[in-house]
C-alpha cells in the first residue's frame, strides 16, 4: 500500500516522528503537502470536506480508506504493521507509554518559545519564553533525559534499545527528540549530554541505520528552522 | 484480577480519566495512594525501587506484574480488556485518536494556570496565567469543543457516542473534560455550552450511567479543587 502522509510542508514538527517511522520501515509514501496542490488537499481533510474520521490537526496518515491522526497513534499503527513495535501486549504497551512520554517532552519543548499562545508570535511572548525556557532547561529537560537514560539501563535485553533487543518506534522518536534539543539549545545540551551517555548512544545508533542515514542526507529531511517545535533562539539557550 | 491504581491522593487530575474507566467497567481496584502508606508505595514504584517498566509520572496501573503508565495508554489497556473500546482496528485507532486529542486539550487546560512552570505557585505566574487563559477561552477551548461537537454529528451510528453505537473510553473522558471546564470556568462555559449541544448531551448521558452516577455520588470521587488540572480562579474566568 502506498500511504499518503499529511503534514505542514515547511517544518519537521510533530510530523517528523511519523516520517522517521515511514522511512525506517521502507514504506512507500507521498508527503502530500510537499507536492503541488498538497496543502489544499490537507486543508480539505482537516475541514471535514471528505468523509471519514476527522483529524483535529496534522499530522495524519491515509492508509487506504483509513485516516489516522495523532502522532503517537500513527506510530501505534505503523509499529504494528511494519515490525517497529513489539508483538506481545506488555512490551507493546511499554513502547507506547515511552512514546507518549516523549510526546509530553515534545509539548514542553514547544511551549518554551510559545508559553502564552500558539496564535501569537514568539516576539510577543519573549520575556515569558525566557522564564519558561529557564525552567525547562533547569528542571524539565534534565528530568526527562534522566528518565530516558534509565530506561535502556534497566532494559533486560541490554541498553542498545529502549524496549527489548530490537529497534522500536520510540527509539526513532528519542533520536528526533535529542536532535531537536541539540538544534534548539546547543549550549545547554553541551552541558547535559555527558550526563546521559545511553541516550546519546541510542541517538547515534539510530542515525547510523542505513535507511535513516539515507533519509537524513536526502532533501526529504526538512532542515530545522524557526517555524517548527525546536527553534534556536540564542537568547533562550542558557548554559545554566 | 484486582488492579492496583496509583495516583496522587488529593486530586482528580489525569488519574480521573482512568478512574472513570475502572468504575464504568465495574473493575475491582484499589486506589493505592488513598490507603494508609499508599503514597510511599507510589513513590517506590516511581523511583524505580522495584523491577519492571518504569513510569515517568502517575497515573499508573498495576495489572498483575504489568505496570502501565500514561493515561491514554492505561485506557488503551482497559478499553481492550473491559469492552470499553471497539474491537476492529479502524475504530480502535479512532477511539485512541480522540483520547489523545482530549489529552492535548487537558494539557492546555492545565497550562492556563501554570504557563511558566509547574514547579512555581500559581501566584507566581498570575499575570501570565491571565494572558494564557484569555487565549484558551477565546481560541483553544472553542476550537476543541467545536471539534468534539462535529465528531458525534459525523458518527454514522448516530450522535449518542463519539465512536460507533456503544460507549467507549473517550466518551468517559469527554464527560470529565466538560465537567472540569464547568468547574474551572463557569462564566465562560455558560457562554460556550449552548453552541455545543451534542457535547453537553454526551456529558449528561455518561453522568446518568448507573455505575458512573454511583461513583460520582460516592466518596471515591474526589471533589474538584485548586490543586488539580481544573482550577477555579475567578479572575481567570472571563466571559469574553
Amino acid at each position: 500500500m502506498r500511504y499518503e502522509f499529511y503534514y505542514w510542508a515547511g517544518i519537521q514538527g510533530r510530523g517528523e516522528f511519523a516520517r522517521l517511522a515511514l522511512e525506517e520501515a521502507g514504506a512507500e509514501y507521498v508527503d502530500v503537502a510537499r507536492q503541488a496542490g498538497g496543502e489544499a488537499a490537507l486543508m480539505r481533510l482537516l475541514d471535514g470536506a471528505e468523509a471519514g474520521h476527522l483529524p483535529f490537526a496534522p499530522p495524519f496518515l491515509k492508509a487506504g480508506e483509513l485516516i489516522i491522526a495523532q502522532t503517537a497513534n500513527i506510530l501505534l499503527y505503523l509499529g504494528a504493521h511494519h515490525g517497529l513495535a513489539p508483538t506481545d501486549e506488555a512490551d507493546r504497551l511499554w513502547a507506547h507509554q515511552l512514546q507518549l512520554t516523549i510526546a509530553d517532552f515534545v509539548d514542553e519543548a514547544h511551549d518554551t518559545h510559545h508559553p502564552i499562545a500558539s496564535s501569537l508570535y514568539y516576539e510577543d511572548q519573549r520575556s515569558e519564553a525566557r522564564a519558561r525556557t529557564a525552567d525547562f532547561l533547569k528542571s524539565r529537560a534534565p528530568k526527562y533525559l534522566g528518565y530516558f537514560e534509565r530506561v535502556p539501563e534497566r532494559n533486560p535485553a541490554g541498553p542498545a534499545h529502549l524496549v527489548g533487543a530490537e529497534l522500536t518506534y520510540p527509539d526513532l522518536s528519542l533520536f528526533q527528540m535529542l536532535a531537536g534539543l541539540r538544534y534548539a539549545f546547543p549550549r545547554a545540551m553541551a552541558r547535559l549530554e555527558p550526563k546521559h551517555p545511553r541516550v546519546v548512544a541510542l541517538h547515534d545508533r539510530v542515525a547510523a541505520r542505513p535507511r535513516i542515514a539515507a533519509y537524513l542526507a536526502s532533501d526529504r529531511r526538512i532542515p530545522f528552522n524557526e517555524h517548527g517545535i525546536f527553534r534556536h533562539y540564542p537568547e533562550l539557550d542558557t548554559a545554566a
